[in-house]
């Protein structure tokens, strides 16, 4: 993904060290296979290789695989921009699906808004490639990330 | 779940085994451990045991979960309404999170409000339970589901 | 609309009171002709006759009437539990249509799901009535309002 | 705005004087002083000044104002890609406010992402300018338009 930032400042200056934890340390993503692939003040990339037990009754990616793919990427985004000790979780989001998800490797790329100080309101893109690393954009997501409390 | 339909006429006989099958065939739900927990025309539910690999970085039922399988119980109630041979996609939903999803087992009722030609649109409640079954709402949804073609 | 609450404890003794001037304070809802039609704790009821210009194309109730009046009365629903000094805002919602406003009388009815402390996340239900009063289901909504500040 | 597309190709030449008349015929609109901007294939832009019957509580352009604009220009910059003769009606609409709409102008920027043959999924930014034109973003919605019929 591009370096490029989105011109917010970061207030964690170790923002990146804390998104790669961030993303290790949920089972869930672990278990998807999801690989942190990047970030910037104010965005990030997550990518997931397709595999059978990721897929629908039509052998594309799952709709439930590629919303929270989509929803775990806004958090990402979010987290990037949040002070030393403060998490993220999300409070609200919304997809839709533009193409079935067919395809060797999804990729979900979330960007903030607004980094409020009780809502960070993110969008999110979300494409699968080919093996070539063709891209097509397959979903769309907006939604809100709440940053909550001290971390121990 | 209650068996009590919402007043809507099965198009389908033979929905609740076809509900069965539907369920079945989708790989990533059947990674996830999801049950198919009953349904009746145009409502379904579906369930799911807590395991570490389905948390996020507290120990609770991760976000992605909890909306996949919103999603998913949304398109299960969907289909119990749709004539033979055909299927049932996303098209797109919406999730608010009401509190940590925090227990034992994650409960999903999806119930349809209109059963369009081109859009089904329903809404889900999702619900933790504890080992005594008391139950507790964490997430509420609501989105659009298409039927699609002929099954071969 | 019923009487009967929902089970929240008003933290505003005179919530009645506040709501019809919350609602009245509003330019807008006055411009649209809105009536406060009642509350409850964690409900509340809005009514809006038909006229030409609040149409579409089609001469039924245009989207954007239906879908803000949604959100109103979500925030009127919320505003019956907050406590006395605090304003409501919208934070966010999504609508879907479930069929032509075509009717006499557009009626939507907000619902409290979860009153949390930065967020308060609500439904609303939202029908057409003919001049009998025969009720028909034309869209439903889900969203959180915001509790801000203290008012002056 | 700008007058480059999106690489949509518009199936109706006279798109422009379409979607002119479109806009003209919702009565709606036409009562909040919505100006219609300009347009190109797959994208529109609305625009409406401030009054005090457009406002909420605290003076601003009231939510329901905001996520109405923000769902009428989808449905417009949906309306430059559809056949001759055909309408386009709003299915469903997501809406997040990230800060108070005060300013003397609103402005709504509409974009197509996937035209598709039963929904067409939209995205919309919102903007308040001020006396100067310089402009703030303030709302931004996502949601499915439906291309309907035929017209007489």
């Amino acid at each position: 993904m591009t370096t490029a930032g989105t011109g917010f400042k970061p207030r964690n200056p170790e923002f990146a060290a804390f998104l790669a934890r961030y993303a290790a340390a949920q089972g869930y993503l672990a278990m998807l296979g999801v690989q942190f692939a990047g970030c910037a003040p104010g965005q990030a990339e997550y990518r997931l290789r397709y595999r059978p037990d990721l897929g629908q009754q039509n052998g594309f990616f799952h709709g439930g695989v590629v919303g929270g793919l989509a929803e775990a990427v806004m958090g990402a985004a979010a987290a990037t921009l949040v002070a030393v000790g403060v998490n993220v979780v999300g409070a609200e989001y919304k997809v839709n699906f533009l193409a079935p998800a067919q395809g060797a490797v999804l990729i979900a790329r979330g960007s903030v808004l607004k980094p409020g100080r009780t809502l960070i309101v993110c969008r999110a893109d979300v494409f699968v490639a080919d093996e070539k690393g063709e891209e097509r954009l397959v979903s769309i997501a907006q939604g809100s990330m709440a940053p909550v409390g001290e971390r121990g």
